[in-house]
């Protein structure tokens, strides 16, 4: 990024802070007792509503009530050229005192709010876009087979998640009960197989009417921007129950998405072209050549003990999103080839982010080989899959060339309480 | 049902109608440019909200805005009391002229209105409940194996459908396009294979927790009622994309609902023991007895020829909803098992109806052994599967002991127009 584009803001933006002012991502949370879109800049988050209110944003084309929904829908509906609009104001405002966005009281510390979900979820649909992710569980549930399935070259699999149990970052997570197999007797129990999927989610903008599909070309027009997203899994409760119509209440229980909302202009720097697909996909499925995303991902576990003993948070895996075989703009233009309408909202999930060698596996169950390699803690205890206690935090960063961060994504963090006697 | 409980209507019902004054289901529309909630007696609607102006429902305790919102959301999520009052409102309006109905504008001609879907859809489970379904689907994809797969008699299968592409009675159909393998040369084609799924949906008023199952006993204070619904699935496309993530693009393209809601209470007469479960499902799944339900179900036919020729729709499928394995009741106490919450507008897809004898299966690709034994039209006309311009029609109704209907579904419909050319 040229030093044109990194303007000094009277904002402290500390270096190293995902949240710099090429990247001023979204965000919703209650301020002073009514809903209001944010802005991060640093450790603080621009009231958008408080600027709307003072005039400051007349000049940007966006509906005055679309600052104070309890998410960012209605703001998401006007648009990319609207979005990019705001954030261009916003980082004139950070930047140009005399335009009078000290005046009045916007900016709160990010840690004194409450952040909300950022979208009301029309469909969530998770893929399963990693060519390394596949091919790891295949080997692991059909190791005298083929490891990938006679479709997954030709079309980016996918099934639909439950919306309406997708959380934001720092909710507990409850262990999940579930009718389970272990040690032959089946039974309702918790799970014993609790694990993660590293993923990032592209949240739907501009919706598309039934009956018209989206040409991978027009993705652009569509996707508002992506979200890390935690894709909590039940081994134990999937295995038994996916056949013959997918997982449901093994991954049902629970989905953490980030708060920020990292949009899809912020992105454009870090965009790059998409390994070589091999076959050559149908010709519904090309027109978009640039829609990988050079984001450094990477999971931190810190057990109750290592949080007891004041051990931070330890990184388990190490990866990068711009290795995905399927990208995002193929993953919209498959979800409507039939036709299928979306909505401002609708969530499509990456899929399990997988690398090519060992510690870049973006779930437990791969990178401990199904428990038979557990991870070892700072504490000395051993990790084949999550206990109670233990927290999860997935971070993505861009870099510039000489590495310092040029965005991220802030922490996508979820806690795993104990599962409830009761029910 | 006694005669105490079939009082006479100032307003017709003609014998046969489904919308009798012991039904009394739930629609909206739009009248006179503003939406209103809607109860349907014989041929016609009473308008709700016009009620409400008059102030003839000030007894029933539904908050005033809840009757002109475009979906029931608002009305259902005050539970099963005030639906019940609200009905028994309507009922006493009805039949005593004294009480002021006829004194104000509020019926309309059910064929002056158009109908919405009824309920603004949070999350959309289809289940595949029917154990003869299950069984001759079995038996058709895998003819050398045991036809039920493990999991099958232990908990109600099921998977996320698209909320999003869940359309009302009357929409067409567009012939969804995907890649399938016809001719062993894989391509992005119109489906060959276009068939409908025989089903009621359950939509819940009343929704739960997250982290807080629902017991199997508890079912009553979340469900409000059934509507029927048309699963349309293109088999070829889903027959290649379902492994292992189970189906999406051969069936997101539509779902079809009925557009007037038969509530529980309604239906309370017709309810009836299932099936017994052999093995006992887990203690989870118990609890709640009487869930399944006495509805016959009727699939019709009529082709453009048909229609062309002045010929009526013609009756392919019959059969019956009590013979459900899994009821209502536990596929939603498995639903919220592992901790999911549920939404008011959540809905719960029973799975194809079919029954234990020929032509009383809910699909076209059972009713034809895959096409092996095409349905013969009165014009002669064979069907493998649905052709353009193709009528489906879904009834379904409740009958007292003389064999008269006691109270219906009305029609669920939906014509095949042909795949776009563009896209």
């Amino acid at each position: 990024m040229s030093d044109e584009q990194r303007p000094a803001s009277w904002a402290a933006v500390t270096e190293g802070s995902p949240f710099t002012l090429a990247n001023l991502p979204l965000g919703v949370a209650d301020v002073d007792g009514q809903a209001s879109a944010l802005i991060a800049v640093g450790d603080q988050a621009v009231v958008l509503r408080s600027c709307a209110d003072a005039g400051l944003l007349d000049s940007v084309g966006i509906t005055y009530g679309a600052y104070s929904q309890d998410s960012l829908n209605d703001l998401l509906a006007h648009g990319p050229a609207a979005i990019t609009a705001l954030r261009s104001r916003i980082r004139a405002l950070l930047t140009d005192e005399s335009l009078g966005l000290t005046d009045i009281d916007a900016l709160r510390a990010q840690a004194t709010l409450t952040l909300r979900r950022t979208v009301d979820i029309g469909d969530y649909v998770d893929f399963y876009s990693s060519l390394h992710h596949a091919t790891n569980l295949g080997r692991l549930f059909r190791p005298d087979a083929e490891p990938l399935l006679p479709n997954w070259r030709r079309l980016p699999v996918s099934y639909h998640g439950r919306a309406g149990t997708v959380v934001v970052s720092g909710h507990p997570i409850v262990r999940p009960k579930g009718l389970t197999a272990a040690g032959e007797q089946l039974a309702y129990r918790p799970t014993e197989s609790l694990d993660i999927e590293l993923e990032l989610g592209a949240v739907i903008g501009v919706g598309s009417e039934l009956g018209v599909p989206i040409p991978a070309a027009d993705a652009a027009s569509h996707v508002a921007g992506l979200v890390l997203l935690n894709d909590w899994s039940a081994r134990d409760i999937q295995a038994f129950e996916y056949q013959p119509l997918g997982p449901h209440l093994g991954k049902s229980f629970a989905t953490t998405v980030s708060p920020w909302l990292v949009t899809l202009d912020a992105l454009a720097p870090f965009r790059t072209s998409p390994p070589e697909q091999d076959p050559r996909p149908d010709d519904y499925l090309l027109g978009a050549a640039d829609w990988a995303f050079d984001i450094e991902l990477d999971v931190l576990l810190q057990s109750h003990a290592m949080r007891a003993a004041g051990l931070a948070a330890v990184s388990v895996s190490r990866t990068n999103f711009a290795d995905m075989y399927w990208t995002v703009a193929q993953q919209l233009a498959h979800l409507t080839a039939n036709g299928a309408s979306t909505r401002t909202g609708d969530l499509l999930g990456s899929g399990t982010v997988s690398g090519p060698t060992r510690g870049s596996e973006g779930s437990l169950i791969e990178l401990t080989r199904r428990g038979a390699e557990p991870l070892r803690l700072p504490t000395g205890e051993q990790r084949a899959f999550l206990e109670d206690g233990d927290t999860v935090i997935l971070r993505g960063v861009c870099r510039r060339p000489d590495g310092s961060v040029a965005l991220g994504f802030g922490d996508c963090v979820g806690t795993v309480l104990p599962a409830k006697e009761v029910g």
